[in-house]
């Protein structure tokens, strides 16, 4: 999406790569909001540190980074032999892999750039290959993203106050965002809306990423404690929910996402506001039976305890809030059931949470 | 209550009045969590300006603290001319009322002071009425505290994980406070149970106040995010909500208290978990007629946009944590509605909301 940087507006890519340098440009979103700076990698070791020390997060981002680290590491063979080639491109395929161990679209991804190599048969011609394919990869996660934006933009009328939680937005993809997407097809169409970023605590992602997002794409907006949102539901200050999801059950319609995503949807059923939760194909789980078995990862507690901000002298600073005697529980997810759900965007429409399983064999993608 | 400092502990109310230097004592609460300190005012006028600037915040402190304040610059008074101390008095009385213009406890206590003063024929005695009066005004803001603490130990039981919001605890009033007192009462009669503190994003008093209070009282308890409450409730891991309350309205029995505790209701009666509000009978408004009139403090953005904590110097410091083009909505309190509301917790009693009008005559403090 756009970002201006001394008055002069550009358009940018999360993830990018620069074939003249075999380098993969990245955001460093470390440094958002308070600085913005591409980086490029010089190889795929650099690449995957990158996704290890969270240079780039985010599920769409870190697979497309993935998928050029592995493209990266290809080009930068010297020799012909298909065999060493293989195993050179194996390591490489480990390394990325394990950069984040958790995570399931650089490999998703990675699969992807393999099937399309396999289809070479010089180690010149699964080179070029691999870069096309790792291309491929970006640009349909940017299509989807613009599908989901088609489908939602149509929830968002003129004159709406839109809520969203913590960061879906095109920082977390190639481009565009998912609950963001509906927001910038909307604008593009010319209508006007406010959004309210819930700050999203602990991490502050809706304060920090969604926020400077919004800013940069020039979309009215205001940031709000995560305290705040039932109070103005109540007093009939917001008329929609957008946020994304990490893990959606396709057989239940459960919506795992940032802790307090569940606590915005009893609030939005209680005020009868529309909840919609939208999702790239890619993060939905056909196999687990019910959202009570996903393990909710509790995080460090220092990220309740304190906060991470820029200090009076431009300073990143890490400052501790609470008293220091005290501990922290700190859940970093929390499941949403269905009934509170009003509608799943994905990238072929808007769906109901229940009518995933039914839609299955459109909506599942068969590699 | 109880503090440790240096590994000695020690009984300390929030407001105190020291006759032989003639100085109101006062926790210094704008250094806690990070630093424990009591301050001692000389004269009246240092009593409203540690007012002014919150060295002490919460009803039933500030109450006490007028009231101290008043018969501190009583006591200073030389001469026996009635008339020019009475003139003396009424310059103080608006001094110290003009500290918090709309706080309405102050006033209350200084009017209380005045009213035993007025029984005395001499300006001496009227100086010694004056001090008995503000120690039986603390002195009865304590028991008030302790009988709320009387009533609510009956809703604890052994092993419960109990959530509170903010700090309505003993450094909100002279001692022991409002949703703090059932625990204290319980923790007395030898009752386990762990409490949960809400951040209470954005001025975190949860975080600081109220976990710096369990710690000294050593009840065990953990800091969460303001957005993890809804999960821990899903999951069965809270089983009682006790919260205070700044404004309670008897004719409806709706709820005004810091921001979030609207959500916390909802989230409450979504899982069947009991929501308590303990609160002073001075609370009570018995005039509005409907919460929606209840005027909604807006306060200052950047509470929102950062947050104060101790740098790893150890020096206090406000980072920001926002997008800086970024602009915020802070609204400082809510309104939670009578249905949501288990019971409401006076030193009379447990009382169902509704219940409140119906019971004025008994509940109204006439003075």
């Amino acid at each position: 999406m756009n970002v201006t940087i001394r008055g002069r507006t550009e358009h940018f890519r999360t993830v990018a790569f620069d074939a003249r340098t075999n380098s993969v440009q990245l955001i460093e979103q470390r440094l958002l909001p308070h600085e913005f700076k591409i980086v490029g990698t010089k190889n795929y070791r650099e690449t995957a540190w990158a996704i290890t020390d969270m240079v780039v997060r985010g599920a769409g981002a870190i697979g497309a980074t993935a998928a050029y680290g592995l493209a990266q590491s290809a080009l930068t063979f010297r020799g012909s032999d298909l065999t060493r080639f293989s195993a050179h491109i194996k390591t490489v395929y480990q390394t990325l892999a394990d950069a984040r161990p958790t995570a399931v679209d650089p490999v998703n991804a990675m699969n992807d750039v393999c099937r399309e190599m396999a289809r070479g048969e010089t180690v010149a011609e699964q080179q070029s290959l691999a870069l096309a394919a790792a291309e491929e990869f970006a640009n349909e996660d940017v299509r989807h993203c613009e599908e989901i934006g088609r489908h939602g933009a149509k929830l968002i009328r003129n004159g709406m106050r839109i809520l969203t939680h913590c960061n879906a937005g095109w920082l977390a993809f190639v481009d565009v965002g998912t609950a963001t997407a509906p927001m910038y097809a909307a604008q593009a169409q010319g209508k006007k809306f406010h959004v309210f970023c819930d700050e999203t605590r602990p991490r502050s992602q809706g304060a920090t990423l969604t926020a400077w997002e919004l800013a940069q794409q020039k979309v009215s907006h205001q940031i709000i404690a995560d305290n705040a949102a039932g109070h103005l539901m109540q007093r009939g200050e917001i008329d929609l929910v957008i946020v994304g999801s990490d893990r959606t059950l396709g057989r239940t319609g459960e919506v795992t996402n940032k802790i307090g995503t569940y606590t915005k949807a009893v609030l939005a059923a209680r005020h009868k506001i529309p909840f919609y939760v939208a999702i790239p194909l890619s993060t939905i789980d056909w196999n687990l039976k019910r959202g009570f078995d996903i393990p909710i990862e509790e995080r460090h507690a220092d990220e309740v305890l304190g906060a991470w901000g820029v200090n009076s002298r431009q300073q990143r600073e890490y400052v501790r809030v609470a008293n220091p005697g005290s501990g922290a529980r700190n859940p970093g997810f929390d499941v949403t059931p269905p009934e509170l759900i009003t509608g799943i965007i994905t990238p072929l429409g808007i769906f109901k949470p229940k009518e995933l399983w039914k839609k299955r064999s459109l909506l599942k993608q068969e590699k």
